[in-house]
C-alpha cells in the first residue's frame, strides 16, 4: 500500500535521458517516489494507495532548485535601483545593518523562501545573516535549503569578529550534519570582502565536514580590478592560488572569466550558479554560459536576492538563461531547452551532493514534485513539455508543491504558513525600512 | 452622474510627469475619464456615479500598448525551435501556409488578442494574413487594434498578387479610417520579402490616407548583408532612399542599426518598436535602446509572436528592456523604470497617432485601464511603484481590464469570449498544426 498516487498527469521528469511520461501515475511511500508508469500500463493499475489524487490536465516535474537567494534580503525589495554592484552594495549594507535582527531575519526569510516555493522552488541555497533563522523559515514552511555560517571581514550585522564566524559555522556545520533537508554550508562573502587567510579558514571547515562551500565570484569588472590590484590575480585565479575550486565549490555568477579560467573550474569540477536577472540589472554583464556548459562546468541556476533582481522566480531565470546567450551570441542552437531545465532541477541536486535524492522523478528519490496548471492560455497549444517549461510557463502555474511527499503548497497557497500575516508584518515594517536610506 | 467610480486605488497615470496618486478616485463617463482626485478631497467627496468599484489595496493603470505582435501566430507557439530568424522563417511560413484559413486565423487571432488582454495590453499593433478576422477578434474580445493589409512578395498565403494586396489594403483603410477602435496601417512583410517598388506602392496608399505604416527592419545580421547585396546598402539606408522613414513609419526590431541610421531615424520621427523576447530567442541580438532613446527616437515594446517569443507578455517585454541594455553596457543607471513604463504606454499612443486618447489615465482620454492585484507575494514591500511595475510584476497580477469604461476582464478572465472553447478548439486543430511540418 502507497500514500499517495499521483494519476493522469504529464511526467516530465527531468532524469538523465529528459524522459517524459505523456499520461502517468507516480506512487509515493514514506516520501519516497516508489512507481512511475504509463496510466494504461498494468503495473499502474496495481497501485493503490491511501490518498489518490487526480491530475489531469496538469504537468508534474521535480521541485526547482535555486542554487544562489538571499531570502532575507526580500525586506529590502526595489529599496537601492540604479546603481551597479559595488555602489549599491554599500547602500544596501545600511539597509542591512539598520533593520536585520534575529527577528526580522526570520520575517524576511519566510517572505523569500515562500516566493521561492509559490513559484515552485522546493530546495535553496541561501546564504544570509542569522542563518539560523532562515532555516527556522524553511522548516516552517516545509522547504529543503542549503545554507550556514557566513564569513565577511566589513563591520557586519552585529559587528562579529572573524573568530565568532568561525564558530557560529562550526556549531551550524555539527549541528545539521546528518540532515535531510538542510544541507549546511560554508559560505564566505567574496574575495573581496574576505581576505585570503579568512577564505583558506572558512575552506578548512568545509574540507573537514566534506561540505558545501559557496562564494560570490567574478560578479562584476570592478570586483576583477579589485582582486587584481590587491592581489596581482583575477577572481578565478586568486581563488585557485588558494585551493578554493573544487567539486564542492559553488561560485556564485562567474560573469567575467576567461577561457583559461573556465578551463580551471571545469578540470576542478567547480560549479557555478548562474543568476541571469541579477547580472543584468546591476550592470554587471552577461555570463558566458555556452562556454562553460562546452567545457563542462556543472551550470546551476540562482535568482539571487529580490533586492537586485526585484523578484525570485526559477522560471524567468530559466528563460534567461535560455535567451541571453542566443542574443548575444546570434546563435539560437546554444543553451538548449533541456540543458536549461536541467540547470533548473539535476544539476542543483548534484551541486549539492544529492543526486541520489532530489532534482529528477526516478524511482526511490524524494518526492519532491511541483504540478503545474496547462490550462492557462500562454500553455496553448504545447507541441514539446521541455520548450513549454522553459520558454513559456509562468511561476503563476505553479499550483500545488510536495516536499517529502507532503504537500506544502495547495492551489497556489502555502499550506504551513499564513502567509497574509507575513505579508502584513512586512507591510508593517517597511516605512522603517525606508527610512533607514533617508 | 457619472456612469462609473473606482475608488481607493493607487493610480500610476503613466502621463507626461509619472504623476501618481496614492489614494485616488477615477471617475468615468460615455468611456472618458471625466475625474481623477486624490480619495479624500472634496472633490472626490462629490463625485457621484451608477456603478462604484472599491479598488482598496490595487493599483490602476492604463491599458498596455503592445506595438509588435502576430496574434494568429499563436496557434504555432513552440512549434519551430532553436533556428535563427532566416531558417526559422521558412518553416513557420509552410506551416502557416497550410493550416491557416480566415476561420483558423479568427481562432488564432483570438488565442492571442486574449493573452495579450489577461496580461494587460488593451491596444495591439498586429500583423498578419486575413486582417479582417484580427479585427473580428479585436471586437469580439473588446479591445483596440491597429491592423491592415499586409504586403509580401513571395508566394503567401492564398497565393495573392502584388494587386490584391494593394486592393485588400485600399479596402480594409477605408473600411476603418473613421474608426476608434481599429486603426488602420498598411503592413508590407520587410525589404526583404517586399521590393523596393511594392514598398513605395504600399508607403503611398498609407501618405493618401495619412495612415500608420509598419514593417519588419534591420532584426538580423543576414538581413542586413541580404539587403545590402541586392541594394548596395543597409536596411535603415535602403528605407530612407526609398523615402519609408518618418513619423508614421515603425519599424519592427531595430537590433543591427548604427549611429547614422539611428540619426536618420531619429531626424524624420521614425518610431521603433523594441521586441526584446523575440530578438533573444531567434538570436536576433539585442537592439541598441539607450542609443535610441538617446538620439531621441519614440521607442515602444512588442512581444512579436508567440511563434518566436513563445508568449506575449508585456511585463516580460518592459522587464527586458529594462533590464537586457544594463547588462551589455554594464552600467545600471541607463534605460530607467519611467522610460520603460512610457514605452508600453505612451509611447505607443504616440506612435499610433492616439496620445490624445490612448497611454495614459488624463482628463478626456479614453478610460483604458488595468487593475492590478498588489496582494502578491512579489509585490511586498513596494517602495516605488514605478519600479515594481517595471520590475517585480507578473501578468497574473492583472485582474480587470476596462475599455472605453467597459469591463472586459473581470478577475482574470474575459468577459466577452468564452476561452475554454478556444483553448478547446486549438487542442483540437494542434495535431495538424504538428502534421504540418511532419
Amino acid at each position: 500500500m502507497h500514500d499517495l498516487l499521483i494519476k493522469s498527469a504529464l511526467f516530465v521528469t527531468c532524469d538523465r535521458n529528459h524522459k517524459i511520461v505523456y499520461d502517468g501515475t507516480m506512487a509515493i511511500r514514506n516520501g519516497r517516489i516508489t512507481a512511475l508508469e504509463p496510466s494504461d500500463s498494468d503495473a499502474a493499475g496495481q497501485l493503490q494507495a491511501h490518498k489518490t489524487i487526480s491530475a489531469k490536465g496538469r504537468l508534474v516535474m521535480p521541485g526547482l532548485i535555486n542554487m544562489h537567494c538571499h531570502a532575507g534580503d526580500s525586506l529590502f525589495r526595489g529599496l537601492v535601483e540604479g546603481l551597479t554592484l559595488e555602489s549599491w552594495l554599500r547602500r544596501v549594507w545600511i539597509a542591512e545593518k539598520a533593520i536585520l535582527t534575529p527577528q526580522t531575519t526570520y520575517l524576511g526569510s519566510v517572505l523569500g523562501l515562500a516566493e521561492n516555493l509559490l513559484a515552485g522552488a522546493t530546495t535553496v541555497m541561501d546564504m544570509f545573516w542569522y542563518p539560523n533563522e532562515t532555516v527556522r523559515a524553511a522548516n516552517d514552511l516545509g522547504m529543503r535549503l542549503s545554507t550556514g555560517g557566513i564569513f565577511f571581514d566589513l563591520p557586519g550585522i552585529g559587528d562579529r569578529m572573524h573568530v565568532n564566524y568561525i564558530k557560529e559555522a562550526e556549531t551550524f556545520m555539527a549541528t545539521h550534519q546528518e540532515s535531510e533537508t538542510i544541507f549546511p554550508a560554508i559560505l564566505p562573502h567574496g574575495s573581496y570582502t574576505v581576505s585570503p587567510e579568512h577564505l583558506e579558514d572558512a575552506k578548512a571547515i568545509s574540507d573537514r565536514y566534506g561540505a558545501l562551500f559557496s562564494t560570490h565570484a567574478a560578479e562584476t569588472q570592478a570586483e576583477q580590478s579589485d582582486i587584481s590590484n590587491r592581489y596581482g590575480k583575477s577572481v578565478i585565479r586568486h581563488l585557485e592560488a588558494h585551493d578554493l575550486l573544487g567539486p564542492r565549490s559553488i561560485l556564485a555568477h562567474c560573469v567575467h572569466v576567461d577561457k583559461t579560467e573556465i578551463k580551471m573550474m571545469a578540470d576542478s569540477g567547480t560549479i557555478v550558479a548562474h543568476n541571469p536577472m541579477s547580472n543584468l540589472k546591476l550592470g554587471s554583464g552577461i555570463a558566458p554560459v555556452y562556454e562553460m556548459l562546452d567545457a563542462g562546468i556543472n551550470v546551476t541556476l540562482g535568482t539571487d536576492g529580490a533586492i537586485s533582481g526585484n523578484d525570485l522566480d526559477m522560471w524567468l531565470t530559466m528563460r534567461l538563461a535560455a535567451s541571453l546567450t542566443k542574443g548575444v551570441m546570434m546563435r539560437a542552437d546554444v543553451v538548449t531547452a533541456k540543458q536549461v531545465l536541467h540547470m533548473a532541477t539535476l544539476n542543483g541536486a548534484e551541486a549539492l551532493g544529492q543526486s541520489k535524492n532530489l532534482g529528477s522523478l526516478e524511482l526511490g528519490k524524494a518526492a519532491d514534485f511541483i504540478v503545474l496548471d496547462l490550462n492557462s492560455i500562454h500553455a496553448v497549444p504545447m507541441f514539446d513539455p521541455i520548450n513549454h517549461l522553459v520558454y513559456s510557463t509562468s511561476k503563476s502555474d505553479v499550483r500545488d508543491v510536495f516536499v517529502d511527499g507532503k504537500q506544502i503548497v495547495r492551489d497556489g497557497k502555502a499550506t504551513k504558513v499564513n502567509m497574509d500575516q507575513t505579508i502584513e508584518n512586512v507591510r508593517a515594517l517597511a516605512p522603517s525600512i525606508k527610512a533607514s536610506l533617508e
